[in-house]
Parts: C-alpha cells; sequence; structure tokens
C-alpha cells in the first residue's frame, strides 16, 4: 500500500558535539584540573531552517561552542552537572526559539603525580579508562540530572556460574559452575530532582557501590549481578529515580591446555573480542516521578 | 525528597553482539560474498533471571550465535532484510519465553577485482568506509524493517552557505555565501510494510537519492539539505513511512594564507576533527503507520 | 654490569603530525579535489635543545604545519609525491640547522558523485578505506621516495591452502586444501630514482598488479602469495628498487554447523579479530641503489 | 634508469600478533591476575615459502598462539620479561628453522577492588590508559630485553614555556613564558644484559623517575624535558643501556575569552586533536653494549 500523504518534520535538534574543554582552578600554587567533552543540542523553532533554509531561529553551533568555554570560565566547572545545568539553562532563557537544551559531559580522570609520596601541585597522570558522565536536559517545564558512568572494566575470577539454562535443539553451551565474569559497564542514573545534591559525593557513592555489588554478588547470570548493582544504588541513594545499566558480557574461554597434556585449573584464559553477550537492564523506585524529557537524545 | 517506594525492572533485554558472519554463494565458480556484523536483541519474560538469577527462561546468547550463522546457511543472506526477519522470527516462535526480537545488520561492501577488465571469480577488494545497515523488530504483534545506510562522507566544494543565522552577545561566526559542506551521514528508513518489496532495489534507490539531492541542493544550511534529502526519498518511495537522517557537519576551514601574501581562494583548506556540528532530522508521511516498537534498541 | 659512560643523545628528530590539508582546484566549474594527512619530520643540529633547552635553532612545529598548507596552494598538490618533495627540499634548503626532512602523506579517496551516469562537477563520496601513502626523504646527498597503499583489504574465497607445513608436538592445525586468504595490505615501494616518473600512473599499475597477483596466485601460503605480487610489481616497474609488504592473515574460521546437522561447504564463515597471522616480505632489485636514508622513521 | 637485476628476497619474517592472554593465579583465595596482548615474530630459513610455497619449514602461527598460552601456565607470567624470554628461547630451540624469535607483550593494569578500605580477593577494575610493554629477541648470539611503557598521558598546568626559536618569514607563533604541556608518552629502555634483574622493580622505579622528572623539570620545550626524563632515568638504572622516548605534543590552546570581554588567566583551553607535535629522542650510554638486533621489529 504506497503512502501518499503529506510529508513532514517530526523531530529535529542539533547542536555543538565533543567540545573538548580543559578548565584550570589556579587560585594558589596547588592547581585544580577539570578535563570534559562537552556537546549541545537545542531543540525548538527551528523546522524553517530544514523546510526554507532560513536562518532567522538558528544560533550557530560556532556560538554553542563559545559557550561551552565561557561557561566554564563562569560560573566554572565546580562539578560538570551544575556546569550542564547553567549552560542549559543558558540557552532555553536567552535563545528565544530554543525550547530545551540537553548538555552530554564526559569528563576525564587525572590522578596527581606523587614525587616521595607528595602530590605534584601541578602535574597529573591520566586515570581509568572509566569516564564520568552526565547527561543534563532543561525545558520551560523543568530540568533533568543523569549522572553516569562509562568504560568502567571489571572483572572477578571466580563467584561467577551460569547454568540451568533454556535448551533447544541449537544450544551446544555447557553450563558451568566457575567461570569469568568481564564486562565494560555503562550506567546512568536519573535524579528525582535537579538541585540539592553533592553530586560529587553521589558520584562517588554510586561507583563505590556498583564496584562493591560486583565483587560481593555471587553471580548466576550477568542478569542477575546488574540487578543487584542497581538495586543496591537505588536503596542507598534516595535522591535517584532509576538507573540502567548496560553491561557487555566479555568472555573469557578457557584455553584448552588438555590437548598438550597440561592442566588448567581456570587459569588460563583466551579473551575474546566478539561476538560478546549484551545485557542491559532498568530499573526504577515505584514512586519516582515520571522522566519527562530526560531520556530524549 | 527522597524516594522510599519499592524498586521494580522495568525494562531489559539481552541478546548477542557483533557476530561477524561472511557468507558465500558458491553455486558455479563465479562465488558471491555478503560479509555482515549481526546483532540479535530478545525481550520477553525475563525478569526472574535479574531478580533470582533463575535461568530456566533463558537461550545462552551462544545459541543467538549459532542462530546467526545457521541462518546464513538456509534460507542464507540474499538480502539482509529477509535474513533478518527470518532469524528474529525464529526467536519469537520458537523460543517460549521471547516476546519481540531485534536483528541488527551491518554489510560491508566488495567489490570484485578487475584484471584488464574481466572481473574476477573470487576475489574482492573491500569498498567503502559506508556500510549498509538493517534493524528488523519481530514480535507477536508485527514486524518492522528500517534500512539503512552508514558512514556514507560526502563532501561538496561550493554551493553551500551559511548567513542570515541568529545572533547574540556571543556570535563570532561571520556569515558565508561560500563554503566547504562535508558529512558522514547517517540514514535509517522505516518501511510501512515488512513483505513485497525488492529491498536491495529499494537501498539503490536510496543511496542514489541522498547522493543525488546532497550534489544539487543548494544548500542554505545543512538542515536544509537534510530535509532535501529525506523529502525525496520518501517522495520516490511511496513503500516508506519514515527516514531518520543524522548528519555532523564536518568543518573544513580556510587556511589563513593572506598572512603570507598568499591568496587562498577557497582553495586550501584544513579539515578539523573536534567539535563538528551535529544535525538531526527525521521525517514522516503523515499517512504513515505507527512506528511501533520498531525504533525500540 | 652496571654501567657508567657518559649519557649521550644518540638520535632525535621532531615535527608536525596529521596535518589535515585539503586543497580543492577550482579553475573551471569543474572542481578537483585532494584530501591528505601530511606529517612532517625534521633531523638536523637540534641537540642544544634537547640538552640546555636552546631553542634557537628549533623552527616551531607550527611553522611546519604553515608549510604544509603553503605548498598545498603552491606548487599544490597535483601529485602527493612531488609535494612532498617540494616540501621537504624547503625545510633542508631554507632552515639552516636541517639536514634532513621527511614527509609522510596519506591519500584518501573521493570518487565524484553521478547523476544519471553524469559525474557532479562539485560533490564527491569517500571511497576505499584504502589509503594511497607516500614517503619522502631529502637531505644534502640526496632524494627517495617510497610510494605506497595501505589498509587494501583483499579476500579470495577459493584458490587458497595450507598444508605440508612443519609439525610439532604443539601443533595441532589441520592442513587445508581449500580456505578463504583475506589480508588488510600495506605495500611500500621506494623508487631508484626521485624524478623523471608518472607518479600516479605508477600507483595505479602497482594497485593493480597487487590485486591481479593477489587473485590470479594460487595460494600455497599468504608467503608465497605476497612473494607472486612483490616479484610481478619489480618486474613490471623497472624504476622500483624494492617493495616492502605486511599482511596480516585476517583469519575466517568455517562454522561447524555439522553439529546441528547441517552441510557446511565451506560457504559460512566466521571473520576473527584477534589473534591474526603477521606475514612480512622485502624484495628487492640486486642491482637497486642503497636505501640510504629513504627508511628512516 | 631501469633496473634489470635479478630479484632477491632480502627480509622476511611472520608470527601471530594480538594473542589475548589472561592468566590467573589462584593459590589461595586471595587470586592475582596478568592480562595481556602477545605477538611472536620469527625470522629464519623461510624463503622456500616465499618462492616455492613449500611449508616444511614453516611452523604454523596457530602452534605459535598455542605457546603462547602454553607458557602463560609454565613457567607462567610472573614477569612479561622472563615470560617472553622464556617464549622466545623455546622457538629458537625447538623449532629448527628459527634463527631468532622476538616477543612483544603489552600489559594492562588491573587494581583490586576495595570495599571499605578491604581488598578484593578476586574481582579487578581496569587502570590506565597506560600500558607496560616488553620486547625480548632471542637468537643463537644472545637476548635482549627491552622494557617499556606507553599511552602514559602526562599533562602540567605550569612550569613550560616554548621561546627564544628559530624563527623564519613563516613563523607567526608568539613566544609564550607559560603553557599548557602534555603528551602520551612512549617509553622503551634496552637492558644492557638479559638477566640478573628485578624486571618489576625496574619498571616500578623507570616509571616513577619519568613521572618526576616531567613533573619537576621547569620545561623550555618538550625536547629538554625528554632528555631530562631519559638522562635521569639512565643515572639511576645502571643496568640500563639506552632508553626512547616519542612524545606527542598535545597542544592545548588558550580559548580566547577577551572578545567577549572575560579575562581568561591560562585557565580555559581548548584540548586539540590533530595535528600535534612530536618529539623523538634516543639516548643512550656511551659504554653500552651493542643493541644487536634488539631493535629489530
Amino acid at each position: 500500500m504506497p503512502l501518499s500523504g503529506p510529508i513532514v518534520l517530526t523531530d529535529n535538534r542539533y547542536g555543538k558535539a565533543e567540545n573538548r574543554v580543559v578548565r584550570f582552578v589556579k587560585e594558589n600554587a596547588r592547581h585544580e584540573i577539570r578535563d570534559v567533552n562537552v556537546s549541545t543540542t537545542l531543540r525548538g523553532d527551528f523546522a524553517a531552517a530544514y523546510t526554507d533554509g532560513d536562518q532567522r531561529h538558528v544560533l550557530p553551533t560556532d556560538t554553542q561552542k563559545h559557550m561551552a568555554f565561557v561557561f566554564a570560565k563562569r560560573p566554572g566547572l565546580d562539578t560538570i552537572e551544575d556546569y550542564a545545568l547553567g549552560l542549559a539553562r543558558h540557552f532555553v532563557d536567552t535563545v528565544e526559539p530554543v525550547s530545551s537544551a540537553r548538555i552530554d559531559v564526559e569528563s576525564y580522570g587525572w590522578q596527581r603525580v606523587s614525587i616521595d609520596g607528595v602530590e605534584h601541585e601541578h602535574t597529573w597522570v591520566r586515570s581509568g579508562p572509566e569516564v564520568r558522565t552526565a547527561a543534563v536536559t532543561v525545558s520551560g517545564d523543568g530540568a533533568w540530572v543523569i549522572g553516569g558512568i562509562k568504560d568502567l572494566v571489571l572483572l572477578k575470577s571466580t563467584g561467577s556460574e551460569f547454568a540451568g539454562f533454556l535448551t533447544d535443539e541449537y544450544t551446544t553451551l555447557a553450563p558451568t559452575r566457575d567461570r569469568v565474569l568481564a564486562t565494560a559497564l555503562v550506567a546512568q542514573w536519573r535524579f528525582a530532582e535537579h538541585s540539592g545534591f553533592e553530586w560529587d559525593e553521589v558520584y562517588a557513592g554510586v561507583r563505590a557501590t556498583l564496584l562493591e555489588l560486583f565483587a560481593q554478588t555471587y553471580s548466576k547470570a550477568m542478569q542477575q549481578t546488574l540487578y543487584a548493582m542497581g538495586t543496591a544504588v537505588l536503596e542507598r541513594f534516595p535522591m535517584l529515580a532509576e538507573i540502567r545499566l548496560e553491561a557487555p558480557n566479555k568472555h573469557h574461554f578457557g584455553y584448552d591446555l588438555a590437548q598438550f597434556d597440561i592442566l588448567n585449573a581456570d587459569e588460563v584464559f583466551w579473551a575474546a573480542d566478539r561476538p560478546y553477550g549484551s545485557i542491559h537492564a532498568t530499573l526504577a523506585r515505584a514512586d519516582a516521578p515520571g522522566a519527562g524529557i530526560a531520556w530524549q537524545p
């Protein structure tokens, strides 16, 4: 049945992606560093730019870039959440056609260089592959803050099994009572409100909780581990409405040394690249306020 | 206001990502190649795996991997859309707890090696960076097919301007009547129905249309170009309900040679990496059937 | 035996890496594009910058960047080899402390967009993952030109075996008389002289020869295929002194469908990522002039 | 002058690249982890494989892969240097045609998860981006060990200048007395002998020295910083013959906030991707033994 109705622009957005902003605080000899990757996304009354090439409502992405740097200066980057809230509000409040603004921030970790146990005042070494994230949306109706972490690579060498699963005629996997469990976790937690919190403390607490539960949960499957992690986070942090967890199951296969008459007592593994399992879970408080446009990309 | 309600598993899914399947057809001396990356995602009655570690409803992702290869053998990979429909239906029809299955396919391009104008029967060279994609979802209620292309890198050296835009006190960008326009396009088009089409013909036609409109539209902004591309695709292909376009604006900055008393008549540019503009547009037929769960990841 | 002799700076070099230069020729309505990534490396009398922080001999890498763009304007980028020769000579001839300069160029392929068989005058689509390369070195003693190609991904579905190999007590690989042979070739060919050639013609000819020999050589091993490719290139292009070939053996493993009572007649394969074989070969004419510092990085 | 001499195979090598070996030590409840990427390269009497497709001297790369895992079991991966020495010797001693073997190892860092200050016995979180490396070569004539580190990302917010440099008519860079200095260091140090050392202690000491000198050297240029780092390493570690340092100069440009009447007192920077400076230095002890084939790839 061929369609013949009019063609409509149903959704649109635009912004400047991946502004690499580095902000130092140099109030005294002991400097501080904030190293972030900032993306701006605006929604609003921009249809004419698409349909007619009319730019009168379009604030250049170049200007959005400027603002990512301006806001890094003032109010500054004390926390990425407040920085993003301020930046998003700026666009909504001062740019007439903008109805909502979303700011995505990745924050890279740096550790102070220590020399003979003394921290250096202005030199750092990059830590992590892990990256802290924030996704903040502001509209005329409200504001939403999503904290997060990604590329948090975790591994446990025991305390994980996978057995008792559904089988069909194509299932060849043997159940196992002891395996390696490894992932590169992505977690995002939505705050019930958008102010009144110590963002950095919540971040540190959620991160510690994720690590603790990954370590201490005897895992019958990655699904169970994710659920335990998510539940603990929501229980311990009552200001959080929801948490989303994505976990690739990074397979480690025991290497067959028996073919050489060598015993491999779960000691030697091959870390595979692809394919990998992909497990997702979202947990929420039943009494949580609605997410509104918080998850809109 | 701290939350205290019960914690609920609100969404979950799992599957096997990035199965790298290569399928040859060797019915005669002239072989054919299909080179794809297949990801499976299942939704259904899996909550007990999360809450209790009970795997009785969980078909291993290892089995899902097997099926990606089995279906490459039969019915085969004539088109990635039909392959994905078959694979998704298999999970929905034969695995009791599965309520819906999504199959994502990336298909890599290969060109036959030519020697003195004669195509070789069993040797190819990779083409592209561009990649053809399909995202197919099947549930008890229906089936949805989304075709697509990504990493389609396009550039025009003239016929593009950006002027007449909104300015504020932070706007320093000068309007330009002649600039380089470049992008790495991602496009996804949703079919109104899930059968009865020549998938490969539609793909070739949509790709050609995207290229033609990018080339021939005098661009007052990337937004306008995307709209022109999307409109033409929907007009020419009445079996399509909707098209989503994402276009990073890959900036090319004219290099300042005037500082060396050299005229740069829009000839020498620096191709920047980051930041980049990021433009999104979705167009749909007003009489299109609803998307259902087609866009659910 | 602890060492106690004086510490000496034995080698040093510096430059500006990855200048992303795009050059258009707009002499008429039909534009031309050259899209390159240029890296400069200088050697010379720079020791004091290392030992004493004395910059008086150090031409800033910022200036080197300027020159990569200036030379793209004039003499221009007709061929990357002549461009690189000119740029290298500039540094050697005009910057007193420079004893030798090396210019590395990657050149990205673009194909003109065709609409109804007619090539568009100013719009292109990126082709390849394959990249053309040049590495040119100029010193007071001479000049050396190395042409090349990389990321040339090749695959043949038959005409390749691997059997009769050395075995030891740890060898479990079964010989095979029919396998998939695939690689991402890197090839670099050194010219015996540095002028008098049609660089583009040689490039096209060498590329065609590499493809032809990969396709038409019945392969008893990747080693043999590389040797056949290298020999043919040197035989057909008597201006070349030497060719270096690197070929990851991108393994494709037949998927075990027999476990499901399905015949897999070398039709369905799993394309593995890691580990991969890694094969290298260098071939040279016995009467070739010495390489001098051509291969110095 | 076209060449017509016979074509000769002048160099060749082969091996298995990127074996991802993970080794646990589980002697008691507190497990240990070694996570490495191992590449093997063999040289020897393999010409017939190239010239005639004769595999009789070719040990399959599949067997080399097996050995990377077998040696991870016994003698094990206590240190990557001894592991690589053992693996290389195995190939030289037991595979007749092999004249020399090179083993490259990348070792990924893992930190034990801590819960309330107590280290978990079998759970880790990935640290780094930094990677420890070893490159070991064994032949009938001797053995060479090169330790190393890569992706060591360092940054200092002051204590770095760049001034007094050479200028020509194309130099526009302004001298600066205070800038950000940042790099992703690659360092490789060659041991004078191949046994008798505490590899892990030397590694920790060299790493600490590199960090200390980067931090404490007032830098007149990256060159000077590298020289200071290299000198200190050789002075403190008399068992080292040579050190090679590669340092991309990761540019941080002060963002122009003055255009908005905002003072940017070296607080807000844009971290650029490309182009970047590229600085290399090699330092050696004058009385160091020759490198032999240690640096052969």
